[in-house]
């Protein structure tokens, strides 16, 4: 793509905008695309940000700030009045408007609603505004291009026209009956290859996928992902015709789960990027800190315990750190696996299979690991039965921590419990536990005190 | 979604096929959507599954055979002939076809490309097997609907109604001159609304985004993904027009990046699913293991060399799997926000800045953190200077695996070298060996021998 932010593209508008030479700004920008426009913005500091929006069309506007970071948009949105912000939503299609007024805070919302001019695209927003943002409803934009079953295809050509101005994309004509109920839906491609005089009721097809507007949105994606759609129509109970939802929205919904697993499984808890503030990041990750924190303070208890051991037989001590970071790899593995299979569906076979096959790999996996470790041991101190107890304890502890992590999302799971956080610090904490308290009772009952 | 696989389901096929009872087969089918006949077919045994295709029609079993598992479509084409596997390219678009070729062994290629009964789709498949399957060329379709600029609108939709014939789901029009460069693009919309006398010319969009042919699958998700594409056109470079690539194959990159990336954090090496062999699991997770048996030795070594300190400060010992975990908790954290940010491609500012900013946060997260052991330890042990040297240790280490955690991926990015390897395992293992080091040598130094 030929578009690229440069220090130099940045310092030139800055200057621009520093001499308020606006005509040059339009003519520098006014034919980008908005996302660029948006990379722009957010690489300047919020008073040039705000001045470039407010120089801006709204039809491009819209487009930038619906482009850019939510935190970034908030403070802009603060900076506008409420009758600027109406503006800018009379240009956005209703998904995208609902999406933003739900971000103003609540005193500001009214204010910009009851300045929305388009009396129509205000009550479809404040329709939108009812439903919860992870639902079908919460997803679902109300602009589509519909047609009744009652016409002919020049009837539907020429109605479309007047619908089509308002929809940014068409991807399918839905077709409802008189009381708008789904009927079915009509391809473009019909459409270009059918004879005018045809009547709808003979061309369309009545076999179409639907969602429920109380749908999850990850439900949405999974649907439209394994039948490859790329709009779907959002009905109520009745089949009544609310909205359709198109699969650039569906992009974003995949991507934000992909992005929120990854997280947990490394142990931050919220939805953070790089360029967060400090705070931001502390926050997110102190908890899973703590967690670990209080399995390291569970460990060395236990270890405490087992003191009396320490003279005899010091070489035990200084392979928990080694018993440790196995126990919690090997369930991480095992978790993140159950973890991604149930997040794409794909899992199938009872728990008990699931736990037979994680205790065969763990043998397998536990047998190579256990013979190395024990050659190490043996080669190091020479003393067959600390290395016999380190190696058999290894052996044990990564059957335990291949079953902890199969057996813990699994679990989660049949409990409506996301089961991503089973994975990352969960996980490596219990394990890490189970995992010392393991070794050194397999090894106390070979070595004797 | 009404269809829902079931037991009572599967055994009535079952039942159908022992019966040879091939008409309540069809009817029981023949209608459903081939993304559930699919999953259908991966709850049957491999002779049954082959029964299906065999006995189903080939522009449904060509579909069929795209939505299933890599694995259980290889295994099925194991049991058709060279003709049967044409007849099924012949029904699937360019790049489909292209795929399911690729996946055969050599020696079957050629005899099944030879099978292709349309000229046309032959030379188009053999074109797009001389691509890269990770690029814009591996991904893209020939298929597409293009209109020269000298055309008007009726002859342009005259044209169109025969293009569209071949091609599955109309997006975009794309525009080229008389040597076949693309000169831009026409949106079904813009046809609907315009009279049909007016020339192309007059119409087109001349700004139109698109990919050469060897552009990364991973830049022409994220060209998509930002510009909220649903197809773009692939060129050459000279601008000729190749084929086209449609947002359903982007959703399909985008999820295996999220996959491959979550499942590297989780020390799994090779892309695998639950379903896999216990063999395919154990290659792909045993290195990591031993990368992590590796750390762990070297740990135990390290220990090794301050064995004197044991008699005196038993207590240091029992910490160390703290220490450990802590160390690679950090840096999983740091690493995982970083490789994140590069893979959405939103990182800023330079690495000193990254690194100056990772730095802060360790200082506050782990003085909070170091306070908190402080307390319990000299709760547990009443020796304060066993406390400070632990708590002091824990602080350090801290800050330590943050700066590993965010230098490495930042560095391996630099030099063109995939970031996501150095989360998981790899982190928390280097970071094990330098926690226990520095956790060491400051006791050592705080408490003497």
């Amino acid at each position: 793509m030929p578009f690229e932010i440069t220090e130099q593209l940045i310092e030139q508008i800055t200057g621009l905008i520093l001499n308020q030479d606006d005509e040059a700004l339009l003519k520098l920008l006014e034919n980008e695309h908005h996302a660029d426009i948006a990379e722009v913005l957010e690489d300047l500091n919020l008073e040039e940000a705000t001045y470039i929006i407010k120089l801006l069309d709204s039809d491009l506007t819209s487009e930038i700030l619906m482009e850019m970071d939510e935190d970034d948009r908030e403070k802009i949105l603060q900076n506008l009045s409420e009758k600027e912000i109406a503006k800018e939503l009379d240009e956005l299609d209703t998904d995208d408007a609902a999406d933003m007024i739900a971000e103003l805070p609540e005193d500001r919302q009214q204010k910009v609603i009851s300045n929305i001019e388009d009396k129509e695209h205000k009550a479809d927003i404040q329709e939108l505004l009812k439903y919860d943002e992870n639902s079908a409803g919460g997803l679902m934009a109300k602009e589509l291009v519909k047609v009744y079953d009652n016409w002919n295809v020049l009837k539907c050509v020429r109605e479309m026209r007047a619908q089509a101005e308002f929809v940014t994309r068409v991807h399918s004509i839905y077709v409802v009956n008189e009381n708008n109920q789904l009927e079915g839906r009509l391809s473009l491609k019909d459409l270009l290859t059918t004879s005018t005089k045809t009547p709808i009721s003979e061309v369309y097809i009545p076999k179409v996928d639907y969602v429920n507007v109380h749908d999850s949105a990850e439900d949405v994606a999974r649907v439209m992902q394994k039948y490859d759609l790329e709009a779907i129509p959002v009905v109520d109970d009745n089949m009544h015709l609310l909205g359709r939802i198109t699969i650039d929205d569906i992009v974003d919904v995949i991507k934000e789960e992909a992005d929120k697993d990854y997280q947990m499984a490394a142990g931050i808890s919220q939805d953070i990027e790089a360029d967060d503030t400090l705070w931001q990041h502390s926050r997110a990750r102190l908890p899973w800190l703590f967690l670990g924190l209080f399995g390291g303070v569970g460990a060395a208890a236990i270890m405490g315990g087992f003191e009396e051991m320490i003279n005899k037989h010091a070489v035990l001590f200084f392979f928990t750190p080694l018993i440790g970071a196995m126990a919690g790899n090997v369930g991480v593995q095992a978790s993140a696996i159950i973890v991604q299979s149930i997040a794409n569906s794909d899992l199938k076979g009872s728990i008990a299979n699931r736990l037979f096959k994680e205790f065969s790999l763990a043998m397998v996996n536990g047998l190579a690991l256990s013979i190395i470790l024990f050659s190490f041991t043996w080669f190091w101190k020479k003393e067959i039965l600390t290395s016999l107890a380190i190696s058999i304890s290894l052996f044990v502890v990564i059957i335990v921590a291949g079953i902890i992590g199969t057996f813990i999302p699994l679990f989660l799971h049949k409990q409506k419990i996301d089961p991503a956080i089973a994975t990352g610090p969960f996980i490596t904490t219990s394990n890490d536990i189970f995992g010392i308290l393991i070794y050194f009772s397999i090894a106390k009952m070979l070595l004797g005190i």
